[in-house]
């Protein structure tokens, strides 16, 4: 993506609190504090980089207003209350001038059912398949190859990226956005065991996802034995989750890529999880509660305190401290060893 | 999905072996106990709600024949064997009613060689792709924007969701269902590094799919180095599972969500693997063995037992055990430094 | 895949470096060394397996050089420097002889724009979408239901299985193979929270394909927040793996299933990630080190050596020590009361 931006025009789009120093390079990439040269903006976003702040090269550095830092001769150093996003809307501006758009209208190869529903300036891409009683709100994307079964609802200026699965039924809010390869409203992993044979449990509930949620590529979000699979507003999912049927999200929470929610459980709003983790059904975490990546979290009691890790997890700093005395643990078994000497113990 | 039953009609359905009390309200809705009102009919499927059941406000209540419970005025309590599959009947009955049937017929817009054959009464989606001597069996369902490779076999009455993928020469029996976005017979990961190069070992073999398998959606199963991959009749897998070359399956099988079992594993009869396990290439699981979710599982030997936990796995009591173990281990490291103190050793 | 090879043409294909024993059957079947029949090529491999040898009733068998073995009449024994290597050998005979080829062109119902450029010898299957400004160099293969988003590069001779999605302006060397349902430049997984609200810090950058690189079914890799998530030259990927986004990973890379990588982490060249391993965002793995399956990896240290394990991971040797302790520790815990109870410690 080719940008460039002169400094006036990076100040005027950003709105610095404080500026120091100058550049009059125009900037034209984006870049690491170690890797950026002339010509280039870089941010600190992080901590962890804060020593490459004195000797980067970038022309312009994006920093935290409390940061205690001084430009070179030619380099231009602005300071924001969030750095990042202050990068965010950067990158916002050059999606906006470099991506291709899609244009409204429904391409010549989209099968689209007759009864369904489409709202004005909707784009539905090649080979899309709409199918009956569909309902597509304003100014929503279908890209190329997506699949929209029967009766679903899709909230206005959504985006269904390439391949796409939405099955019968299922709700989409407004502003959502569903990367490649996404599955909603898959069956529920339900088998009831008779006589040796796994009998299917047909799945007729559905998915409803809130507004402005995000879910990432490939990932699955089962549909309901009957009732709701529940995504809240705001919630951004990760690649390659699992949401099991049943599974109620809240609001606001961030999932991060490859982790698991079994059927029927809970989560509550604002709930942080990391990568890999697995969660057992039929379970209910509070709102607000962060869960280290890698963790599997078999249930959720007031002694666990707002931070897990571990599989099966533990509160934090018990955690930390058993990885720490793990490593101890061959010595303690000869400290013992030791003991049971010196007292004649065989 | 819209439904209604009178009372005597959810009777006819069900067959309960007794009922107690009536209700006058038709049920138009599933709802567990909790949040049931009048006008819902709800059940005891997991133990773990049975209080749930004396102040539901369902007006029927699909209950287990041994469980003890008198409805309120205006509810109608009924009796089963096993009141889970008394609900997968009802839901089975409500997925016919309101589920879209996929007409027979070869959209206009799929491609399918004229070498394929083709069974009676088959539905053939838009943008389904079939290629050379693929043969399908009767009342076969294919949804929109499959893929079909060459000399694929597909037996009677499968369904493939819409975004299937199924690779050249792999078989597919009776009555299975392939899930959105589903992977069949992708190469192995197979490569000889030879001076520093990985070279590639070509996948020659296929996959064979048993009668009466699910594969849930985005799930990969790879294709064998040589010979097969074999799935067993009756297995039913979940969502991004991910079955490596050379596997086999027995038959009867349970595998959720995000497993993956390494290439040229053996997995038993009646084998159920819980959610995000990892199994080692090479080995072999005996059946009826269950593994719990997050386990790793480098081998299986007899004093394992038939519950295996843990990662790496142990037999699950000794799992168990140490798991309450571990949240002492910080005091025992105390006891020993005060018994070394009243030993004087430093 | 339907194949014989009689004796002579199978030592002239594969060039052993001696043979023992001589077969007059043909050989149209590849199995392992328990299962082969007369009429079957077999190998070993895996040493795992050298007892398989005196007993295997295959009429060939390809054996590494140092190994001794002597055939029964009616076999002929073939060794090699690299005997798994022999086999892909075979493997890829087999493969050319049998396996369809795409022919050259592009299908009736792809929908390519007219601003693409496409090489010689290209193959576009039906129902692929290739956006504007795409660079397709000679000889690649486009299987059905490919998407190739605006600006996308692919080097020559490369081939998308069916079902790929390649987004906005990511580069693809030459003669790589992303297997179905592989998504390339989806959006990285970036936000920050600003009052309460998770706003998308927008995805400018790209990814980088090297050549040679196979990436396995369903896997995902992210699009960088602002230049580049790399992936390098000669890297393997098995399938449903994740990389995040500004991962660059280096040259001659394994990596295996469901693995993941967090954001903006370094791999160096050479190095061997197991099966369902998540690696922390921001650190760096040097070249050539091993991280066992299931494995963390919150970061690296030099006392860390070569091959790590476990998580969070230890050395190797520590890891196996700590695994063979913790089936001991019930035992320590009565070692040390029997130890308090002669010190009349309470």
């Amino acid at each position: 993506m080719d940008f460039s931006y002169a400094l006036d025009d990076l100040i005027e789009l950003l709105g610095p609190k404080k500026t120091i120093g100058s550049s009059s390079v125009p900037v034209s990439r984006i870049n690491t504090l170690s890797n950026a040269k002339p010509g280039d903006v870089s941010f600190l976003g992080n901590l962890k980089y804060k020593r490459d702040v004195s000797s980067t090269e970038a022309s312009v550095v994006l920093l935290p207003m409390d940061f205690d830092a001084h430009p070179r001769d030619g380099q231009c150093f602005m300071f924001f209350d969030n750095s990042s996003f202050a990068l965010g809307i950067l990158c916002r501006d050059i999606e906006m001038k470099c991506c291709p758009r899609r244009k409204p209208g429904i391409h010549r190869t989209a099968v689209v059912d007759e009864t369904a529903s489409v709202g004005s300036g909707v784009s539905i891409g090649a080979n899309v398949v709409v199918e009956g009683n569909v309902a597509i709100g304003s100014g929503v994307v279908i890209m190329a190859g997506c699949y929209v079964g029967h009766g679903v609802k899709i909230g206005a200026n959504s985006v269904l990226q390439p391949g796409v699965k939405v099955m019968d039924f299922c709700e989409i809010g407004a502003r959502v956005t569903l990367f490649p390869g996404v599955v909603v409203g898959s069956d529920g992993f339900g088998y009831e065991t008779v006589n040796g044979i796994h009998e299917k449990i047909p799945q007729v509930g559905n998915v409803v996802i809130g507004d402005d949620v995000d879910i990432g590529a490939n990932s699955t979000i089962d549909r309901a034995r009957f009732g709701h699979t529940n995504i809240g507003r705001g919630t951004k999912i990760d690649n390659l989750v699992q949401i099991g049927h049943n599974v109620s999200v809240g609001d606001g929470c961030l999932i991060v890529s490859q982790t698991g929610i079994s059927g029927s459980t809970t989560i509550g709003n604002y709930v942080i999880i990391g990568g890999q983790v697995g969660i057992a059904g039929h379970i209910s975490i509070p709102d607000g509660i962060m869960i280290a990546g890698k963790s599997s979290v078999p249930g959720y009691k007031k002694r666990d305190g707002e931070i897990l890790r571990g599989s099966p997890t533990m509160p934090l700093k018990e955690a930390n401290h058993f990885y720490v005395l793990r490593t101890k643990i061959p010595d303690l078994f000869k400290r013992v060893a030791a003991l049971e000497k010196i007292l004649g113990v065989e």
